[in-house]
């Protein structure tokens, strides 16, 4: 039969998304902004302790973990979603408040994924680029963007790939500039940085905080995150979520999860320790990087970006080549001190060579 | 500040969906068609195997889930989707073909996450009732439903509530009648039904099938799923996917599971066991049911569908009230002879009194 099925011209037009994560077992892995050590050993103990044929057999329930969710965020039962990782987050919110050809305001180079969906959803994405070499956050640019048009602003505070932020003052002129658009802040990063916007919700119906258990908490693979918002805005949200799209081992390792906020705070001493080291150890070898408030630096590799990337490979040590973004970038994740160790090892024996 | 924010009009029409899946622990579950028992054992000893903090601090990798499913369906490696439940697949295929006010068809009554998404997408959606008190499948209204703006055709087969089934043929002529549109056959039940549209996937590109964990596989709390299509088709579908939506321990799960199919084959023959003495019990008892090829009989409980689902849930059995959709509709599960027999001991207990 001739092919006569077309996709949507807005899927046409997107280009493919495929994360570089395979072979990564066994390596120092800096290239994810994961937790490189672990979750927590309570979140297993819990895991192990639940796992059985007859858990795995029903449809998931939420009800615990929602209680211990809201208990930890200190909101209400019903002020926010679980989702399936941040991703579903972006596109819960997208799909409950863009339309085809609305305009959704993301900055460049940010997280691929509010491009994604808001490209999915049939929107008009409008990109506001960090400003010049410095990155500076373009706050001013922002909100000249913003017109009638304008029904969803995602912004990642720390940023994804840059590790620039904004303050609370500046989260509320974009809120304050845009009523009538769904403004995002991914906190994503929030246990390295330690200021959120969730304090600013009880104000603003308009303003969405999510969070995530892929980072500090070290649970990427779960695939859980939360989208917070005031009750009626999260009734919107909850109007376009499926009501299954977290899976229960998720749900059960929740309450394990927030309730060793002594794990967390020790491996974020970590990483934030070999944030320290980092900036100080580029520094010394003369190369430029950006502040960074996040589990990761960026900092410019110039011509040697991607041979660096595979040179270090080779020795074991896994970091992301952002050089198609932002010529030259190259981010390394803030593991412990000891991988940090290692990475500028490695990176003192190949860069000479490349 | 005053609210502003406005979801979008496809958002507010859509009815609010909940599932009662809440308080079903310890209870005979005959309510959502999961497997009665739990999945295989074989599972549970793979994730144990695997459970350490280490496995879920990374985003998932799907190789060796790919490579399993792939082997197990008899299709190409690059033939599929991996999605987050059944429920996935059905947003991504609505999500790569069906614009805004497109027209999507969908069948009454049938899975309720067709129209969700359908809905969520914009879409114009077409409900072709099943017929009469029959419930046979409406093949010639469905096929004169179709229009030049049809840009998706979900049915489900075995179809949920029903269990009433389509034989290839049709499937073949709706695929023939519209090879602009994406259809989906959704194959939730197929371990139940043994038919399976996978053999006309090489003829035509317009064709997907969807597969479960969450039914015979006993792995619902997972969320796992597939999309099988030509692997031009598939291609498309990847590029409206998000990368990470299936989490890692049901891509860990996956091999395990299709590795044990004597689990499955036994647990479908003790299903199928049960469904002949639902419909033998139903009959003596004087009640009308419709024939089914899934692992569930949906009957006609009249006036008492309600009062008769709350007193069974007082002695620990749980049924699904489908009355809101088919007046006096009753749906149970075919869990396992001695579950069966459960059913109609508290069934006759409660029946007369109601």
């Amino acid at each position: 039969m001739a092919n006569a099925l077309k996709p949507r011209d807005a899927v046409v037009r997107m280009a493919a998304y495929h994360p570089p994560t395979g072979g990564r077992e066994g390596k120092t892995r800096l290239d994810f902004n994961e937790n490189t050590v672990g979750c927590s050993p309570k979140v297993i103990a819990r895991l192990r302790e639940k796992l059985a044929e007859e858990t795995l057999t029903v449809y998931p329930e939420y009800e615990a973990a929602g209680a211990a969710a809201a208990r930890f965020l200190g909101v209400g039962d019903d002020q926010f979603l679980l989702t399936n990782g941040t991703d579903e987050a972006i596109q819960v919110l997208i799909n409950t408040f863009v339309d085809d050809h609305d305009e959704v305001i993301v900055l460049t180079p940010s997280y691929a994924m509010y491009k994604f969906y808001a490209e999915v959803a049939g929107a008009n994405v409008v990109s506001i680029p960090y400003r010049g070499e410095s990155l500076a956050f373009p706050l001013e640019e922002l909100l000249a963007a913003i017109t009638p048009r304008t029904r969803a602003i995602l912004v990642s505070n720390p940023n994804n790939p840059t590790g620039s932020w904004i303050e609370i003052d500046a989260i509320r002129r974009i809120i304050e500039a845009a009523p009538h658009a769904a403004i995002l802040v991914d906190e994503a990063y929030y246990e390295f940085y330690g200021i959120t916007a969730l304090g600013l919700i009880a104000e603003y119906p308009n303003l969405f905080v999510s969070r995530t258990f892929s980072k500090a908490f070290g649970m990427a693979a779960l695939r859980l995150g939360v989208l917070v918002s005031q009750a009626a805005s999260a009734a919107f949200c909850r109007k376009a979520q499926s009501p299954y799209s977290v899976n229960l081992l998720a749900a059960i390792a929740l309450p394990a999860a927030v309730a060793d906020t002594e794990y967390v705070r020790d491996y974020t001493a970590a990483a934030l320790a070999s944030r320290r080291l980092l900036e100080k150890g580029l520094h010394e070898r003369g190369i430029r990087y950006w502040p960074s408030k996040a589990n990761f630096i960026l900092f410019d590799a110039g011509s040697k970006a991607v041979p660096l990337r595979d040179a270090l490979r080779a020795r074991g040590i896994l970091v992301r080549d952002r050089s198609y973004e932002l010529p030259g970038a190259v981010r390394v994740t803030c593991g412990t001190p000891p991988q940090t160790q290692a990475f500028f090892t490695a990176f003192d024996e190949v860069w000479p060579t490349l």
